[in-house]
């Protein structure tokens, strides 16, 4: 994400998954579109290798639970929790301090 | 890491890397067992595709300060700066709520 003066929210999402995770992939990416339509919403990052790590970012608290509620993404957790989804792990934050490096 | 009551502290470091990273994995896997040993520290989730991120997770602010401030990763940070990282970026974070689901 691009430079936003703190204090904003990440939420961090770490997540195993199960052996089959099909349908997995489009979800996860229609989530990604979703989530940059909503208020609040600053940037995401994600990786995966053994387990996968997505950070998310916004504005306040408000625009975090507005996102948590969104019928789609509701729907999303669900099958999440039902197909995917070995365990997860949801941390809600307050980002403090921030500073950053780019090699010239 | 295993469970642990709110609030504690995260530290979120999303990177890019350059062309030749040799040495890097040897000292990143160094620097995190030596993070392991630090005063505070919780635990570690690392992921990394086109960019990585690291989470860390620590009992206060003071258990982050010095671990920035222990000499061997200063010395990996000049090194990250110098040689290995294209970019990066550090935020320091309270965690404020977490929720976590494991399939049954």
């Amino acid at each position: 994400m691009n430079a936003k003066f703190v204090p904003y929210y990440a939420v961090i999402f770490t997540s195993t998954q199960r052996h089959n995770t099909q349908g997995y992939d489009a979800m996860a990416e229609h989530m990604e579109t979703l989530a940059k339509q909503q208020p609040g919403f600053l940037g995401v990052d994600s990786a995966r290798n053994d387990i996968g790590i997505t950070v998310s970012y916004w504005e306040n608290l408000d625009a975090i639970k507005n996102w948590k509620q969104n019928i789609e993404h509701q729907q999303a957790q669900l099958k999440g929790r039902s197909d995917w989804y070995a365990s997860y792990n949801v941390r809600i934050c307050k980002v403090e301090r921030e500073y950053r490096f780019v090699s010239s």
